[in-house]
């Protein structure tokens, strides 16, 4: 069924119309400190799926919240026109807050400062599910249906390693059929351009301890004759990366192909401007492989990073310890033709070959996923390009990511689906840090965007 | 004045009578969490120090708390026999508890078990000071006098770098003014065999924090262009250790005197026992420079001990962020020859040319002080010796520390006094780790000990 430009422009004009009580369900939203991580917020994580749950009924879905042996699901589903039936992904956790005290606002009271929405899981991604959500309320308002049939997906665990989504996704494959995943986690190319993104970094985490001796030891009596593990983890980190910047596990790069002239291109063409990337960063030169443009290291080449570390006495003031270990949290961001598990034990492996006398290590896992290459081409994802640039006034354009969005490959592998990933977010909204923001031009032009795309897919 | 051996007898019985009653103020004494790093617990610092001074008023002391820019001094001031003055010196500030799960008891609930002190400070160094206090009040209560004239200097900021104890000891040289220095903080060669300490190493504390971005980062949107401080820290720390154990800042070891055959012979002599002592905190082989003993590695060289890493995300769960700064804690111990200014200096030139891109480093100091080498022979030093070795039933030995006092060398340089370095805390003491102890025994025979050479310096 295609949707006349009227009925659409109808469901424009309430989109607008009711922005501020849109806005005001996102602030109820946000204000569920929903931190996937950390088990001392597991109940909020079930209240974000109450809440979501709730409000999608009310629009008219059929909804559910689903226990997993993590956060729950929540599932939602409603009939629409004759267009392909898409399945949108959100998730409602968040990322935890710390360190508190570079926040100038708490994280989970929401406001409006200076055209900006401030809050932890404003961008990433409690505005952007919702949306979608809000395309789905006023398309119903307006039309009593929808232009597609949409089932709708939002996970609690995406920022934990996703770990109960797979068995998820095999337990509901039935219910779950659609033609099309549709994800809104991702950024626009500016403010001003939106995007389609097409290619996506996997990602491993891992946990390592290092213990020597049984118990702390003052490095007056001991200093010297006994194996500090502060210093083994220093020197295992320092042996993950060449002096060139690359990767020095043996075997890492293996399988990993160069991006092709023609998609160097297309980048070229985007105009990115890497001064201003890292500058708006505080930084002023890219650290990875040498010889290789920003844009080709953030979303064409394997990372290792060093997310965290932690040893020893670290509270105020000085204690001439010697600790009985040491730990560090350690991830890689991959690329096509990277096989996650095979990386984790090449790591491993790495590891262990650098331990000395007296050191052991333990290794913790959390979570591996593949990267992903969607074709570049195709009517679904032509027809929401277009639908995307006239709601921006320009051009939506095809981007890489160097984030992870696991889903996405397990929606292909277990479901059989593509997906299309369109995001409103943009660069500086600080996912991840302290001041996390969305814009609120964002936020009312997303829903309109979706809004459009919905219509298109429809067509 | 020469002390009648039946009046030591006395002495030495009143305090066997009195050993519970000196056990319980010990408990006062511990049940007061004086932590001197952490500002949190300034209040209980003055509370101890408040707490020495009326126990030494009360035995005969002209006492009173003398306030610092830091924690507060305690000075006691007693007339006494012809023999040398001396001044006792003793610490009452404790270390941190952390890692607070895994102590057994609670550190401030002192407590005894197997015959064991068990609290935090019990070995190092309430149990200790006390020891000599307790030698005190024995002397006045049976001859109403001492045998020697004495002043208690007590210290609350020794395991915070004394950094007010050097314009203390300025300002104060009048009254402090003696023949001879004494000081109980360190080790019993083993559980029977009583030592004098004549060789310390020296300490300097650094606090290094590296920056990189301006804020923290998603290590997908950034990773493997941005800078990762994390990472960076790690290479610096990993540069500090040459592969054969030994330390890799340039002109680290200049003017480090290479120990003489002599004291080598001594030290074999000993018939210490390296298995024993790495086996004791969980270790087989020494870590240090390859070639040389444990004794020597200890006692004798220098050495550059990580003594806290910190930096980005490292509670439960995972986090995927590049973070801005990472830090690190990193101690120094010195032997004779090495100027602590020049140790700091060389250090922080080590660090900076290490700098890649956008990192940037401050440095923030934790006191420095001089290794220590006391002449090895001496008339009160003899005396001593053999005060200690009637006690103990075998002959007392000279031995080096690995530890750092660095009062002993400010009593050289401000009040050129000699020390004496005489403890009874066994190796196993746990200082500075959870679930330290002080032996009762320890803490009664050092009492008899003291009084002891406190009658033989009279002599």
């Amino acid at each position: 069924m295609t949707i006349a430009p009227e009925t659409l422009d109808a469901v424009l004009a309430r989109i607008d119309a009711d922005i501020e009580t849109s806005r005001e369900r996102l602030f109820d939203l946000l204000r569920i400190p929903s931190i996937s991580t950390d088990p001392a917020f597991a109940e909020d994580c079930r209240r974000a799926a109450d809440w979501l749950t709730a409000e999608i009924a009310a629009i008219g879905f059929d909804a559910s919240v689903r226990d997993t042996a993590g956060h729950p699901m929540v599932l939602g589903k409603a009939a629409g026109g004759a267009g392909p039936h898409v399945l949108f992904y959100g998730h409602y956790d968040v990322q935890p807050v710390d360190p508190l005290d570079l926040w100038e606002y708490p994280p989970f009271e929401p406001r409006i400062v200076d055209g900006r929405i401030r809050a932890r899981g404003a961008s990433d991604d409690k505005g952007q599910l919702l949306t979608f959500v809000e395309a789905c309320r006023a398309f119903k308002a307006v039309t009593g249906t929808l232009p597609v049939g949409v089932t709708l997906l939002f996970e609690g665990e995406e920022e934990a390693g996703s770990k109960s989504l797979p068995g998820f996704l095999d337990a509901a494959a039935d219910e779950l059929k659609a033609d099309l995943a549709l994800v809104c986690d991702t950024d626009m190319w500016n403010a001003e351009t939106p995007s389609i993104t097409t290619m996506l970094r996997g990602l491993v985490g891992e946990e390592i301890e290092i213990t020597c001796a049984s118990q702390d030891l003052h490095s007056g009596m001991f200093g010297n004759a006994a194996r500090n593990p502060n210093q083994v983890l220093a020197e295992i980190i320092a042996s993950l990366r060449n002096t060139d910047g690359s990767v020095a596990i043996e075997g890492f790069y293996d399988g990993v192909e160069e991006v092709s002239d023609a998609v160097k291109a297309q980048w070229q063409s985007l105009g990115f401007d890497e001064k201003k990337f890292l500058g708006g960063a505080g930084l002023t030169a890219a650290a990875g492989e040498k010889g290789r443009s920003v844009l080709e290291q953030i979303w064409a080449r394997p990372t290792c990073e060093i997310n965290g570390i932690s040893g020893g006495y670290t509270g105020e003031g000085f204690k001439t310890v010697i600790p009985a270990k040491a730990s560090a949290k350690i991830s890689f961001r991959l690329v096509a033709g990277m096989d996650p598990l095979r990386i984790r034990e090449l790591f491993r492996a790495h590891v262990r070959a650098r331990l000395p006398a007296d050191a052991r290590v333990t290794f913790k896992e959390h979570g591996a996923g593949p990267a992903l290459a969607l074709p570049p081409d195709g009517d679904n994802l032509n027809k929401a390009l277009k639908a995307l640039g006239e709601e921006w006034g320009r051009p939506a354009v095809i981007t890489g990511s160097g984030g992870s969005i696991p889903i996405v490959g397990e929606f292909k592998r277990r479901l059989g689906l593509d997906s299309l990933l369109i995001g409103y977010a943009l660069i500086d909204d600080r996912i991840h840090s302290p001041n996390e923001k969305y814009e609120l031009r964002s936020f009312h032009k997303g829903i309109r965007s979706w809004a459009r795309v919905l219509a298109a897919l429809a067509g």
